[in-house]
């Protein structure tokens, strides 16, 4: 019989190797088999060992994605096989990473399992920009949200508390509902000339980035035709990018509030 | 005449040196001159070479802390003599780490610098003790918070907003007003029996939680004793950690709702 293997539920970070835990780093190095997402970067996939066996479970929107069920059954399958898996996610497991499911799953099939956070997108973004995601006197606090919503259900969102002026909002899969978060928080109190990065593929070697305002975002982003996911951060700490050295990148820079 | 040094501002993680990035532990291992702050664990002080200086600018409650106009200029002084400075600071500096500011006044000086993230205690502890931030189904959005507020200012929070079941609460530096905290979350509709996990030290060696419920927190902290800074994490994910395997560390876990 053979003995049951592990699952490490492993954050990949945003992108760039160097953003990886140390703990992150080791696992990929040693392992056997990787089940990976597209969001983790090929230059960390690079590092997985030749002789591993790497399963894609991409989930593409609109490409057949692989069902959350069938990746659980994999992660079981190959554990009750005798393999240490690595499941590597973009960012952090545990932040929209959807690693509580799985970690669920590996629970309930008695599993082994670890959970190794990540540098989330944000973060790498705010590094990378210069972007405070908190600043004594402009932010206290900072929200995680998702712009992506079931289906066609409409976004559901406490908007009243999201048009606080002292709170930073990040908004990871925004790009299709971003024309409607932008008017929505204004409609709710939030100034037109709110400052927003949207960025790209951050601390990546193709990163992009565009700065706009809450009135200009969605037709900005138009214009701008940023590659693959884009993160949104929303809020006055926005502005002191410019003041760091963080250049306007847009399609028209002189309507941009930022760059004034 | 000597050549300007940099600064680097680089997260240290939640204190597991295994959780800094790999571009982090890199500059520790090269520093010359480390300026850090209390909430960077002695295990990762151990990793700064024997010949390097180190600074201690830990801002102590009512010990005489640092002035940060003080730190900035430390930081200033070191570059302008040509040094290398690791500034290092316990989670991510761009995340109530005042990271922003420094880097506002090495802009201003002309000195050139950098930012590492550095996974946050939030995420530490969640990846510690199986507390997904987010879940499908029970919390589709992460709000980081600071409990602490000046001198003897009331806590000026939007509670209506706070009080979204929907959401996960991450409480830094709240030990002071967690009563207050849990008073108005559930005066403001947040079920009383919503689960709450506090965490010392996450991912360290002395790690220590409690489990309790919005309204016994208050007085599960009191007899807990906790040893120093404390995170809080709120909302029904926390339930999900006893599903995960972690247990309730409580003085009275009897009365704990989440270990029913």
């Amino acid at each position: 019989m053979t003995a049951v293997g592990r699952v490490s539920l492993v954050g990949a970070g945003p992108g760039d190797p160097d953003l990886m835990t140390v703990k992150a780093l080791r696992l990929i190095e040693a392992a056997s088999v990787v089940v990976y997402d597209r969001l983790v970067s090929q230059a960390i996939l690079d590092l997985v060992p030749a002789g591993a066996a790497r399963i894609n479970v991409g989930k593409q929107p609109r490409h057949h994605p692989v069902p959350q069920e069938e990746i659980n059954q994999t992660l079981i399958r190959l554990a009750r096989a005798g393999r240490s898996v690595v499941r590597l996610k973009g960012g952090d497991p545990l932040m929209f990473g959807r690693g509580g499911e799985e970690a669920l799953a590996l629970a309930a099939a008695g599993i082994p399992f670890e959970i190794v956070p990540g540098i989330t997108s944000a973060q790498g973004t705010a590094a990378a920009l210069n972007v405070p995601l908190t600043h004594r006197g402009i932010s206290s606090s900072v929200r995680y949200l998702t712009g992506h919503c079931r289906a066609d259900a409409p976004l559901d969102f406490d908007w009243q508390g999201l048009a606080d002026a002292d709170t930073t909002l990040v908004v990871y899969m925004g790009r299709a509902n971003i024309a409607e978060i932008a008017t929505e928080l204004t409609a709710h109190g939030r100034a037109p000339e709110t400052p927003v990065i949207a960025v790209a593929n951050a601390t990546r070697d193709d990163q992009s980035h565009l700065i706009s305002t809450l009135d200009r975002i969605a037709a900005d982003m138009d214009a701008a035709a940023l590659p693959g996911p884009v993160i949104f951060v929303i809020g006055e700490v926005v502005r002191l990018a410019a003041s760091l050295g963080t250049l306007c990148h847009a399609p028209q820079p002189d309507r941009l509030a930022v760059a004034e």
